[in-house]
């Protein structure tokens, strides 16, 4: 028998992998939870149906969406994250040695749970002992802290659902006051080629409320389109501007300082998408 | 009746879009060629099973693969297409107004056919009075035209079948020699999640036989991983050290010159391959 899992990323286009083993599915409260190996993409944790990370493709997406902003602050010392149960964005996060307490917010603790049992190498930096894993509403928890971060890493799932509160408005408004004085943060905001309208709209609501707004993007094979996004909001310190030689150097497989500063030079295209 | 078309990108991987009409199939002498409508991508040129192209991508591609050579050369006056029947490559070199020819070297007519009937917005630079179609095969041409071209560009298929020679080390000593003295050529040379082996062994072919090898990378959903690569190797002008400012601009929606220059900036796994 042949057992293909294919995951509809619209209503009418898709990838479709091989599936050798089955590992896991399980109903969780907030979503549906699958843990299949396919042999192109090694290890595939899905949610909904929707491919969260694969063994194979996620040092790009966990890389950059951590190590962009932690190396634009001058010295990161406390880091939230919201969502990212699996641990890929922490793990990350730990590499610098200047981070003193990084809190992870996730909704899900069977993300946590899963990811530590099926995917150890993604899950391992929930193990360092600056982190604090608080299982909880990430929004909530924003209302909750005011000046209390230097980074905030907005780590969600599809603007669908259970994150959907995540691309809005009042949630930048929230993180703006959450972040102290000095304070950026860093949100996922899908494709370029085939999220145009959430990507203008994003842009505009974070450039409303924050001085410095950027936007730079990676390749990410199982994610639409393969082309990603990911949207800075800055209360002063500017990605383009930083002096990245002053930065510890990190163990990675994608981010290198030169790239970066080549992810936020855009196509065209989105360039366009920004100034609408 | 839902009918999709999948393309089997590797034995265990693919990509799955809901097809609202098929337009046209045929067996040439050498291929396959169907065209599809999808919904997400438009029209969809596809070869033995194989995308080549969709309406809706498809700028990505033949911009980066013309324009970064052609910008790179201080006056590309002759130029050499070899494949690209679908014309879309030309259409991009011909908005360069100092080049005065462009030949096209396809080996299958019935590719330009086809493309002109169900693409006319890809085919139209076909038209261009400075346009030399030569149905025939690639490899014999640059045999047989020494010292003749400033930029030479293989946009070719997936290196199997046809197309297999277009990867070989005897191909890019033979467009060494169809080069004037400061000449260069591009090729499209895939994935480099995918294709690791072929890239660092065409990376250390062409290496060894021009004084200058570049790689870039541009982002096409349609292909395999998302991620593509195009490996350069010149005589002299190097892509990274021209004055880009002196170049006419251009009216691209993916292409401009920060992007030209940014390019070139790999994730480190994409050096690493480079250095093996």
């Amino acid at each position: 028998m042949e057992l293909w899992f294919t995951e509809k990323q619209t209503e009418s286009f898709g990838i479709t992998a091989k599936v050798s083993r089955t590992l896991h599915t399980e109903c969780s409260p907030y979503q549906r939870i699958d843990v299949l190996d396919t042999l192109d993409y090694g290890r595939m944790l899905v949610l909904d149906g929707m491919v969260m990370c694969t063994d194979r493709d996620e040092f790009v997406y966990h890389e950059m969406i951590a190590h962009v902003p932690l190396n634009t602050h001058p010295d990161p010392k406390r880091v939230l994250v919201i969502g990212g149960g699996d641990g890929g964005t922490i793990r990350e996060v730990v590499k610098h040695r200047r981070v003193e307490q990084v809190v992870l917010a996730e909704i899900d603790e069977r993300v946590i749970a899963v990811s530590r049992e099926y995917f150890p190498a993604i899950a391992e930096g929930l193990n360092d002992p600056r982190v604090d894993i608080q299982v909880g509403d990430g929004m909530a928890h924003v209302r909750n802290h005011k000046n209390a971060y230097d980074v905030i890493i907005v780590d969600s799932t599809e603007p669908i659902g259970p994150a959907e509160g995540l691309f809005a408005r009042e949630f930048y408004e929230g993180i703006y006051e959450a972040l102290k004085p000095d304070g950026l943060f860093v949100a996922q905001t899908e494709s370029p080629l085939f999220n145009t309208d959430l990507i203008s709209r994003v842009w505009r609501d974070i450039a409303s409320i924050y001085p410095v707004t950027r936007l730079y993007l990676a390749y990410v094979p199982t994610y639409p389109t393969g082309m990603w996004s990911f949207t800075i909001g800055s209360k002063g310190p500017d990605p383009l501007k930083v002096d990245l030689d002053e930065r510890e150097s990190l163990n990675t497989r994608y981010y290198t300082p030169d790239l970066h500063r080549a992810a936020f030079v855009l196509p065209r295209f989105v360039e366009e998408l920004l100034a609408r």
